[in-house]
This record gives C-alpha cells, sequence and structure tokens, in this order.
C-alpha cells in the first residue's frame, strides 16, 4: 500500500504495549495511513523481543537510535520512562519525523519548555499522550461545554486515585527522581490538569501540597490543591497513589450555570450529565456514550456494547495519523507538546506552592 | 411522669421545625427524659404560632426572653439564624439549662469562643447540633476507625454540595452577613469540617480559598481548601452552594492503609466500605446501615427498611437527653461547644489563607 | 381540640409500631384530624404495655373486643397478625369505626372478599395497608404514567427480594400456615401485585410458580411468575425470602414507548426515570424525589434531605385522616379492600397455576 | 511462522466484524496460533470489500463455498444471519476444518440437533459463539460458584434488555421469520439461557410466554419465563426488545445459601458479590475485575483499566485456538455445539409453554 506511515517505538511495558496495540487495533477505523510496525527500542533486550513478536515489528533494538536513523519510520512514538522522553524525541523531530510522547512531557516545565521549542522549530507533527481527551464521554463533555450546555462554569474538581503506593520495596523507575521527574504528579496530577484544562480553561493560581508517606521515597506519593481559573471558576486537584481500593479512579464534576457533568474512569463509558430542564423528574442522567452521534462511535458497536480503555490510544492514534495524512492541526482536541509544557507549569506551580506556603500565580514563558 | 425535660425552643423555620420533630419522634427510643414541648420563640408571630400548633408546644411567644425566664424549661434548644446564637445560649446557660445551639456556634471563632467559654463555665451540658455525627452511617464509620480497621489514616476528601445559592434575588438572613457571619463556609464547611475532625483527627494546616458568584452578595458562596492533619494525613475540604444538580451531597472518603470509606448524605442509609481481605473478589461493599448491630438501629426497623435526614435530629436529641438525665459526657460522640468553636478556628483559617495567600496553621486558645 | 379522632390499635409488633410511630408523626402534616392514640390491644402483655408507653397510647389492653366497644375510637387499625384481620376488622366496621387493616387483607381471596363485602356493606372508610403506594417516588411514577410521560405501558418487572428466610429454627406466625396463610405470597409478593395493578394496570394471566426451600415449612418460600395486563403489557412477579443479601429489595421497573422507570425500595427516595428527549446525552436519570412540587414533599425538608421508610405510614394515615374528615373517597391513590381482595385473586391464581401446571386466567367476583 | 492457523469468515455485518477484530486483537494474547485472515465471504460484494479491505483479509468472495473449498483455511468462522448456520458449518466441518458459529446455532431445536450431530460426526472441534462466557466477570462468577463460595444455588433472575424493536419499519434479517428463526428468543433470550446453564446448571421446567408487539412482525419481541433447575433452584428468563433506554442490559443475579452475585453486561468490567463474612459491615461489593489474579487478566492492564465488549470475541478466539493447538476441550468453558443444542431445547420449551399454557418439562434428545 502507498498510504503506509512506519512506526517506530520507544518502549515496551505498560505504555509500549498500550500504543503498539493501538497500531494494530486502528486498522479498522478508516485510518488515511496503515500503520507499519517497523521497529521497537529497549533496553531489555528480552523484554523488547518479546514485545516485537507479540505485536508484530518487523525487527526491534537495544539503542533508540536506531530508530531514530530509520528512514523507513515516519512516526516516532515515545513510551519509554520520563528521562527518555526528551533526548529520543528532540532526536527524532530533528531527523524529520513525527512525534508521539506520553505524558508529562518532560520532567518538570523546563525540561518540557525545552522539547516543545526544539521539536517545535523541525515543523514536524507533535502529540502529546494525554490519551483520556481520546475517552468518547470527555469528548462528548468537551462539546457539551463547547455548545454552551452548562452555561458559565463556576467548579471543577478532579481527582485521580489510584492504591498501589503502599509498597516501600516495589522496583520501578516510577519511585527514582532522577528518572520520573516526580511521583504521583507528573503520574497521575498531570492528566487531572490537562482534562482541567481541556474541559474548563487555563488554571490561574494554585496553593496546596505535595506529599511523601514513605519515608525515604524519591518522589511525590499524593497531592491536593486549591485552583482558580482564568474564566472565573474555582475548583480542587489531587492525585494520589493512596487511595486504597481505588484502582485508576480518575473522578471529576464540573458545575455550571446550567448543567453538571460528572465521570469517573473506572466506569470511562458513562457521563453523568444534569440539566435543569424545568420536568419535575430532575437528576443525573447515566449515559452511556455509545451512541451512533457520539464521538469515535462511528466505528464502533451498536449502542450498549462498550469499549475499554485501550481505545483512547486508538482513537488518539487515529487523531494523530489523520493529522498527519491530511496536515491538520493536532489542537484543540489531542494536547500538542505546548500544552505538555502548560501542563508541567501548572505542576510545578503546586510544587513551588508546597514548598513556600503561598499561593502561586502560575504563569507560562 | 416525673422524668419529664421542658424544651424551650427558639427557632420556628427549617431548624425549628427539624429539632421540634425530633423531640415528638423521640417517644419511642427508650428515651430516659420525656421532652414536654413548653414554649417555642421567633420573630415572626404568625410563623411561630403555626409551629406550636404543628407540634404541640404548650405556648408561643416572640421573645426568646420568655423562655429563657421560664423554670419550667431545662433544655433550651436554639435553632435561629446565627445572629442569635451567643446572646440567648449564654443567657439560657446562665439560667441554669441544658443548651443545644445549631451549627455553626458562633458567627466566627471569636464569638463561637466566647460562647463556649461563657456556657462552660456555667456548668450546664451543651451540645452544637453537628447532627451529621448521628447519621447511623457516620457513627459506624467512627467505630470502624476507632477499632482500626483503616489503619493509619492518609487521606480526607470532604465536600458538601448543594446548588441553591445561584439566586440573586433570594431573600434569606443566609446572605446577609450580619446575621449569618459567612455563607457557605458556616452553613456547609463547617459541617465538613466537624465531620474530618470527628473521623479523622485535628486539622493543622489549610490552604485555600473562599469565593463569592454572585456580585454585591456579603457571604461566600463557595471554599476549597487543602489541608494536612495531626496524624500525617492529607486532603480536601470543600463547600459550595453553587454545583447544579447536588441537592445536599455531603460527600467524603477516607483512605487508610488498611481500608477506605465513602460516604454521600443523598444516600446516607449506605456506607462503602472496602478492606482488602485478600479474597480475590475486591471491592467496594455497599453497605446498608440498618441491621441490628448498627449504631442506633435498636430503635428502628428490620434491616433495610431505610430512615430519613431528620433522623438525625432525634438521634442527636435523644443522646443529649441521656447526657442530662445520667450526667454523662456529652462528648466524644456529639459535639460540645468546644467543637463548635475548633470548627470556627478552621474556618477562619480558611479564610485567612484565603486573604493573604499563605498557607495557615490552625491554633486554638 | 374539637378534631380530633381515636385511635384503636391491634398489633403491637413491627406493624403495629410502624402505624403508632406515624400518627405520632403526622402532627406537623397539616392533618385534618389529630390522632389521639387510645388504646392498642394485644396477646402478649407486656409486650403491648411496653408499646403503649412508648407511643403514649391511653391505655392497653389485651382483648381487641375493648377497643372496638369503645366509642371514643373511629379508627380502628389492624397491624395483627393475618388470622386476625377478618373478625376484628369486620366487628370494628360493625361498630361503626374506619377501618385500616394490614395487608395482605386476609389469607387468601375468599377470605379477602368476605372481609371486603362485609366492611363495605357498613359504609365506613376502609383501607387496605399497602404503604408502598405512599412513597414519594412511587406516587410520582403513577403520576407521570397517568400524565402520558411513558406512553403506551409494554413490560413491568418487579421484585421484593428479602433475605432472612433461611433459618429453619426461626420461630415466627409468618411461617404458620394457619396464621399467615400464606409465606413469601402474601408478605412481599402482594406488594409487587399491588403495585404492578396500581402503576400498570389489571393483570389478566399468570403463569408460575411457589416454592418452599426449607423441609417442613408450612408456607412457600418463595415464588416467580410471568404475567400479561389487560392493557397489553406482559411481565414478570418475583418474591423471596431466600435472596442473600437483600434486606429490602422491593425492585421493579416499567419500560414504555416513551419512557421507563425503575426503583429499588432500598433508595425508596430515588426514582430513576428514561425519557428519549432527542438529546444527545441520553439515560436513566437518578431523581431525588424531594422537591418542593413532588408528592407529599410540602411536609418536609429542603430538596436533597430524604426521609425513611417509616413515613410511607405517616403519609398512608394522613391520606386515610382526609378520607375520612372530608368524605372523599380512599380510592384510588390508597388500596382499598377492594384492592385487598382484588390483589388476593392474582396471588391465588399463582398458587393455582403452580399447583396446576397451568396459565391461569385471573378472574373476580 | 509455521503456527498460523488460516481463518476464512462468513458474515461482514456486526458479528463478522466483531470475529474479524478478535483475530487481529488476539496478537498480543499468547495465542499458540497466529490467525492468518484468509478469507471473508458475505452476499453484498461491496460490504464483504470493505471488510476485507479494513481488516486485512487477503481475499474476499461472495460465495461461502469458496471458503469451504481453500485448503488453506483451517478454522471456519461462521458470524452469518441464522438461517446460514446449517449449511456452510455443516459444510466446512465435513471439509475438515474446524468450525465456530454464532449463535443461535440453528433456528430451531430440530435445526440445532442437526448441526451439532452432523458437526460432532467429523471430529473437528467446534465452538457456538455464546460470548458472554468470556467476560471475565461471568468466567469469575463461574469460578466462584465452582469453588462453592456461594453455597447451594436458590435463585436465577437473568433478563436481557435491549430497546431498538420498536420500530415498525425497520429492515432486517432479524425480523424475517425464515432467516431469524425467532425474535428476542434465539437473540438475546438464548443469551439467558446459555448463562443460566453455565452458572447454574440445566433447567428442568418453563412456563411462559412470547409476544410481538408490533402487529404483523414474524418474530417475538419478547419473552418471560419462570424456570426451574435441576439442582432446585428457581428463577425468571426474560427478554425484550422493548425496554427503552436500556441498551445493552443483560442483568443477572444469583443467590445462593452462602453469597449472591449480580451483573449488568453495560458495565460488564464488574462483579457483584455478597458473602455473608460475619463482618458488621456487609453488602454487595462492587468487584473490578481486572486484578492480575482473575480470568484473561494476565493479557491486559494493570488493575481499574477496563476493557471492552469486543474482547470477549477475542477471549473466545483463544479460547478456541488453544484448544486447536493442544487438541483440548471446548467444554466446559466455551460453549460447544452440544451446548448451543440444549439452549435451543430451552428455547423452544418456552415457545411451547407460550402455545400451549402450560409448564413444559426440558428434554434433551
Amino acid at each position: 500500500m502507498t498510504n503506509e506511515i512506519g512506526i517506530g517505538m520507544l518502549g515496551y511495558a505498560f505504555m509500549g504495549k498500550a500504543h503498539s496495540r493501538a497500531f494494530r487495533a486502528i486498522s479498522h477505523l478508516d485510518t488515511p495511513l496503515q500503520p507499519r510496525l517497523v521497529a521497537v527500542a529497549g533496553r531489555n533486550e528480552d523484554a523488547v523481543a518479546a514485545v516485537a513478536a507479540q505485536f508484530g515489528y518487523e525487527r526491534w533494538t537495544a539503542d533508540w537510535r536506531d530508530i531514530v536513523a530509520d528512514p523507513t519510520i515516519g512516526l516516532f512514538d515515545n513510551g519509554g520512562p520520563n528521562s527518555l522522553h526528551a533526548e529520543p524525541t528532540i532526536a527524532a523531530a530533528e531527523a524529520g519525523k513525527h512525534v508521539l510522547c506520553e505524558k508529562p512531557l518532560g520532567r518538570d516545565a523546563d525540561e518540557s519548555y525545552e522539547i516543545w521549542q526544539r521539536v517545535a522549530a523541525t515543523g514536524v507533527k507533535h502529540l502529546c499522550g494525554f490519551n483520556y481527551r481520546f475517552v468518547p464521554a470527555v469528548r462528548l463533555a468537551r462539546e457539551l461545554i463547547e455548545a454552551g450546555e452548562l452555561g458559565e462554569i463556576r467548579h471543577f474538581r478532579g481527582r485521580y486515585l489510584q492504591d498501589w503506593g503502599d509498597n516501600p520495596t516495589l522496583a520501578t523507575w516510577r519511585f527514582q527522581a532522577k528518572e520520573a521527574g516526580s511521583g504521583a504528579l507528573g503520574d497521575l496530577g498531570t492528566h487531572v490538569v490537562d482534562l482541567a484544562r481541556f474541559l474548563v480553561g487555563e488554571i490561574s493560581t494554585v496553593a496546596g501540597l505535595v506529599h511523601t508517606f514513605v519515608p525515604d521515597r524519591q518522589v511525590d506519593d499524593a497531592l491536593a490543591a486549591a485552583v482558580t481559573f482564568e474564566n472565573g471558576a474555582i475548583g480542587t486537584v489531587e492525585a494520589t497513589r493512596f487511595a486504597l481500593g481505588r484502582r485508576n479512579a480518575f473522578q471529576w464534576e464540573i458545575n455550571g450555570s446550567k448543567g453538571s457533568l460528572a465521570f469517573d474512569m473506572e466506569r470511562l463509558n458513562e457521563l453523568q450529565v444534569f440539566k435543569d430542564d424545568g420536568h419535575c423528574a430532575r437528576g443525573f442522567k447515566t449515559v452511556l456514550v455509545s451512541e451512533a452521534e457520539h464521538p469515535f462511535w462511528e466505528h464502533w458497536w451498536p449502542p450498549g456494547h462498550i469499549i475499554g480503555w485501550g481505545e483512547t490510544f486508538t482513537h488518539e492514534a487515529l487523531h494523530f495519523l489523520r493529522a498527519i495524512a491530511e496536515d491538520t492541526d493536532v489542537a484543540p482536541y489531542a494536547a500538542t507538546f505546548e500544552d505538555g509544557y502548560r501542563a508541567a507549569e501548572v505542576c510545578d506551580a503546586i510544587v513551588r506552592s508546597s514548598e513556600t506556603g503561598s499561593r502561586v500565580t502560575v504563569s507560562y514563558r
């Protein structure tokens, strides 16, 4: 086929698997470019070889530079640890490849800014992997808000709750400051910040704290902040790896002058919608976001036949391939590297507020 | 009967009605003192007369001093506006009557402290009407935590969401600074603070904001704060009258090292309980708190036959009558005036944090 | 007061307590007749004396004939065992008292018919205690259906699930055939049948079974039937005392051509309402039935402050006192003895279907 | 690769798409046989060509006999209309191919029996596409029951509710008696029957009805039956295409002497589990079936990251490929053609009960 694009993947673990599966799962989604899984790179040779076999990569390598140098690769997908986001992503862009980089873009705002600026200068397409923008219910929320159905937004409350952090002996790069940059903040909090920005608007101030429960752990376990938005809304942002019983509970609620929305990632096919329609029977609707007219649903099943978390990556990949094939903007429905940078500024502001004890005004370069 | 106690009520509106009903509803709850509804006081003569008739008060009066002066009254119940908490309550205590005062105790920490000190000096029993301590599910939560079932507490997130504030023309003393002291803070936020203290422990720092959405409104419409507890837990405290579709949604969640609890006042008969019991089928239990062994349930129905919000006052009244009859402590299961004062200090700290932009350490006199 | 009515109660156990509490709780509900608790009767002298004290009855008696003979009693309320429904109720009516009798009216259709006919002949008001018609959400459902909001009804599925029956040694009249007439059928199934009739219409045929799980138990433990309605709807009727974990789960769902409703008695303040309103966000609304315009809510609290199961009896008592005071019809919002009889015919038909293995057409005398 | 198996698919619509996607999605699931999508057949040439392109079939054909004749095809997958189940499936088996056939196996018990017998005689592997056995929560339910965690089973209540049938002008083979055999019965009711058999055991008697709401429609729109099981349990079986607001609500509940389970396909990642563990906090657990030790989860994500409806087919395909590769039994975790036949006998019995008005004892040939 002439309309193929070669994919080079960095990373074979959680995100490497999720992204690889997405490129395979995309075949029936009317994609304008068929992904060809050219190569996957990673430090652990056995693991990367296994992933190559599972997903059908044509080859694997222990050195990401091989991928950057491969002219048959048109899209470089970075699903590696945070410490490996900057150099390979910039190198790939400078080699003329479109780049998709997992969140957080960098380990802090400085690094994120550097990645964004260097990549933007090359002119390639760039997408930061805030995959939750591609949950159908989240996109529907965005569309309802854009259409004015909620009126003026007053409140955002977002919390991303997981519970696997309470294990002092767990070995993962996610607990290493040098590799991860931060803990729950960059891993989970950044998702909350991104959806706050995606759905409500820019955050103007934050007052809060980050906290580490496990002695000697290098990164934060949890954070909480009271925030204000440029448009006058106020809210809370929370994230933790210590909410026992909450496995992937990214929950948010938005209240406006005409309606409210609520969501929980553990039931990602559902959106709770309240509209004061004047009927005597008022209440939050449990909307199963699976109707023919709902976002992304032209690709899926009859109503009520739900999709999984993995398809957020499928939709994201499709969006990026379309932007590449048709030369359209990645923004606003996907996050660009600028969005990755902006989320990092908010996260850094929460850290500074925690350190100084003062409310911090978020400012962008 | 010799074991009667005369009740004098101040207030005929929401709380006056709720408290009066509780004293009538208590008859079958094995109360050691039978309440005799002697008199109700209020400024609006028609309204107070109507309430007197509805609940069977022997007389009514437009002047609360009549009640304070009545020697047949042994319990003075103050359900009036916040601005009428201090003077009548202190006067009643100084006249030797036991006093029950609605929350918030005073309009700020200063006034609350004054009420507490003056009343404590008289030696009467005092109870501050944080009625949500008397929800069976809340008491069960307290018992589970006291028994160590949650282990070490890491998180508290509490939010009290209502939606009636978005009406600029609504006339109520609750929007008048002089009468109410504050808005959502004293009305709703103080409940969140009290249950945080009741279930988790003392709050040590707050960083947050109060906000008024309606121009020229004298009191706050909403607040949000990131907080820390003395025992090392962290959390969020929120309250708002602008969460469209949330009618009385006092929701809280507590995460500990061994378990988690979650609750919503709109389903007040249920407690969500997570325990990691090692079974392959783990998850939050929806516990219908209505078993024979559950708090307060010896007074009620067979399991599954739920009770209403109004019974929080019935249980509170029963608790107070027992403390009076048996000369037992009001604390710790009910809030005393000291608890009323302490909640006010936390609320004041949130206001100061909002004004100064700094994290505030809560301190008590 | 001149507008009092003397209450004579038969029964001091579950229903005796629930009804007695209702007459006390009614005081603030704008009742046209103030109930005066004159006397309570029951076989166990200690128990009946205790109930008399708890609720403030002026006297108690071990002989219900004392109540029937008391000219100061205007309303005879029969909350005794099923075997004591017929004789005292008929006697009270023939003594000129209005009569409220718990469900099931009689132990079978024959006895129910006899009670209805004998009482109707006296001209007094009669109400059969299908209290669930007085859940605000159930009444709202009726109003929505009457207003045509569901269109043509296609389905009713009702199940009343409890779990206390799995105890071979439990001693209660409810397991004695002579006293109870039937088991889950008369206790729970009759409620399902009554709401099916109240909300959808007359049942025309039944095909099903009754079953006893415990060897040598005299009454049924469970039943299940496929039914048809005169208006063309079809459905299922179930009841059991063997659904472990379901404590009082009277759940029903109704599907019409324009909308659907669903309900669970364990969350009795909520009604699930689906309307296809053409909006892209469709789904079942969780309606908290507590708005000012909702049934019975003029007597209660601000929105979102829920009421308990016990208030179904308060509303029922209020309805009956109004019918008496104003000489209005008990039907259609409350069940009359005719409704009690009709429910019994359906229940008997389920038994006959179980015995014969044939679908049975329900017919009324 | 030597361990490939050629796939020949009949059908390009709903099931053809779902099955094709499953064979592509299986690559990372440690399958012992890699599916090679050889050919897809269907009557509509444009549609079948489009599906071939979307999923990467090597060729397409309008004549299923081409597939049966193709020696490179080792697995014949029949996702065509019910009227095309018998002849092609039998032909493929007789050509030595393993056969997977969508449910219902045949249009009635006679045809189902014929298919089973003819295919069984060839010695190939056969699987009937009751894909809901491959929902992780359903498999977990089976394992819990097998382990005795529910004790003796007393109740099964299953209902499969959809709402698209209320459209008299909708054109689909599913409304044609000759092509479909039946309506909601074979489409939805057969799933209920299969899971009843899978989870509880054989059904011994049925008493119920089938009903058609739309005039002149050739097939049933709904059914309801009271059933008994060989092991003493009783229950209900329902299915309808007229439950407005229910899009794919296959809901079931099972009550045993030691525990209960409940499930809803619209939330297919969750299992409600009740165990009376003696703790004061009892209730149904909402188990998110996504832990490492849960069925099928070794192939998926970290806990809480849910999967979609489409993966039921992926798991089913994996199961079948393993049975083929390792020559292991398809039963009991997948349905064989014998299971397809047995479900058909139960469905036929419901029809006979509806026609005769009598309870029908299910018997097998």
